[in-house]
């Protein structure tokens, strides 16, 4: 059998699908991320590019949204076991150029900017009783890297009870053998994959914009 | 440039090495994944071989050791997100036969036995502080499989800020294909990767055993 | 100035509703907790007796209710800093007499049954998890000790940011200083105060019943 | 029996004594809990007095020390059920003169700032992570307010399993009914309470200051 077939005789994949109250969560799209120099490369700018759309429809559907940044302190302080693999990370200050949102994806008043340590955007941080505060019930996830943050947040989304969707074009990595690994893996037992194309359809059937409801 | 290349030129995949006070933790090794009409299949029964001479190790060592099962309710009240994508895990009961560690890998007094419903040995449970009430540092991961609940459980315990040692040998999974994709991972970002052989060697050269210290 | 007084100037106290979606948990009724030979005594025993209606009320409603019991292992092996305090917590054990929930509360299919080794209900166990599933936005609190358990268990459900409501009829201690020191404490920064009575009226104004709606 | 008699009857209040690697945990004591106008009042300020030479004691003696602050985003969008109860939290952002840290503790290079927005020390933030990473066992507890963010911080100390000591002459309320109460709960069930002059004592007994090192 080919691993595909074990998964599918033992009954993984099945489809969560998007709740009633979805989030989008968008992971350290930063600009360290986007510099081969640095932490990025790989299929990481056409990610952000494909999430900038999706953002514009979150907003003007009202959903929450939530972005994430890595964020040592200065003196390193903070710094610990996940540093000691990928010791740059702690050049990720809180004035760092290279820990700073792309401008194409700026948040907005109201919007959460968690400021993690560790890959998950849960572990440590407030996000999931932000969600939990709205009510949301599905979890949208865009970001990098896939193999890394990505699939951090959506088992921590998935171990936190949320609907999880990651959005397979809006998530990029540095290298694309774990890229595409790591979407196996996630869609086997995670999240659903669904491209941002298809979700934005769905998400444009099922809950009318402000504009409509004016 | 190689994947593997990528991250070298982005300095990750250094070494966090073996500190003063390891734990071993073995993750799922119940009977429903030695069978891949359930769960099971890969290289599982021979990881759990090798966890044998490992787990006998750190019991003359006096190392803490635990162990984690998947169990959910009878009556399915605690099943949520992720039994959507696997519905299967649902049957892994208190008493089934199924969510039972196999009889090689029994547990004795004094080591901890963690029941969880998420992937990871650690999200809902009470593994991170039974391990700093021990002031352990580092944790030996052994289980299956490796591109679920053990990747699951070595993310968090690096998050916990645990060296986080990975035994190449002594994990396993239904498919070869995420096995290597996860191995790859791990080892880049969150975990050493150490055979068995390797790390018994290394602890019979650091720790007196409890026999020696007579 | 009275200690009212201070926390009424600063602001305090400020009500926070039923939400939408409330949810009971009910901590720790177990046998244990009645008899003041263990841990039990002053007002805890009226205390189960006017949740009785109120666990009623919510079943008809269907409010997801979940239960807690502190439970430890058998070989004490989980025990840890909390035990250092109070050994006798570690007679807890999954089949002592002391631990199983009061029969007038025992729990029916369909609720958790949080198995718990410190203060707090939600403290390394599935709790929040399992009521974000359910889209929960109040958690309504009834238990003992209102100095200990049910305590922590509000500090936490105000924490993971559910509205929270104690009712005060419903929650006892084995000393009346430290529940009603409690009581004001929790008033003031993290829960509602409601009698039993108040909310089981609001209850009825809202939701209309399982049996209503036919 | 007095509620005393009642808890010594039942086993409560047992010592944990200081560990083998302690650390300073300074909760909350800045400006804004300085001033009976904002969060202040009562006992806050000697407290922080006294709290003086416990940390330049702790610095000689190389113990790790970490200092919280409460911090909102500058648009409220992390504000949740918390500002329910206390909407004047919300005032206590990054640069707001309020959630300072008094300058007689001011932090130095390589202690953590926590930066929290409920009430315990450990909810949503990194402090226990960091703790485990240094091995630590013990956390002594100093800062404000006892009945409030000090009493969650002493129980989630706890329930991570850290020997827990509450520093008596280092705490400080807005209102003594509340502190009173809280020593008392805590004592009993969470916590050693020592004054600062015994601990210091008893530090300097069990480690070597650096400058003896010499």
């Amino acid at each position: 059998m080919s691993d595909l077939e074990i998964y599918k005789s033992q009954g993984f994949a099945q489809i969560m699908g998007v709740g009633l109250a979805p989030a989008l969560v968008i992971v350290d799209f930063v600009e360290g991320f986007t510099d081969p120099a640095h932490f990025g490369g790989g299929n990481i700018k056409p990610a952000i590019a494909r999430t900038v759309p999706l953002l514009a429809l979150a907003r003007s559907l009202g959903l929450p949204v939530a972005h994430t940044r890595v964020v040592y302190a200065d003196d390193g302080s903070d710094a610990g076991a996940f540093c000691m693999k990928a010791p740059g990370l702690k050049k990720l200050t809180e004035h760092s150029p290279l820990s700073q949102i792309v401008p194409e994806l700026s948040p907005v008043a109201g919007e959460l900017v968690v400021k993690k340590r560790q890959a998950s955007a849960f572990f440590g941080t407030e996000l999931a009783g932000w969600l939990a505060f709205r009510r949301v019930d599905t979890v949208l996830i865009a970001g990098c890297t896939t193999s890394g943050c990505v699939r951090a947040s959506v088992v921590d989304a998935c171990s936190h009870n949320f609907r999880t969707i990651l959005l397979t074009d809006c998530v990029g990595d540095r290298a694309m053998g774990p890229h595409e690994a790591n979407l196996f893996d996630m869609g086997q037992k995670y999240a659903d994959l669904m491209s941002s194309e298809e979700l934005m359809a769905a998400l444009q059937r099922k809950i009318p914009t402000k504009t409509a409801a004016l």
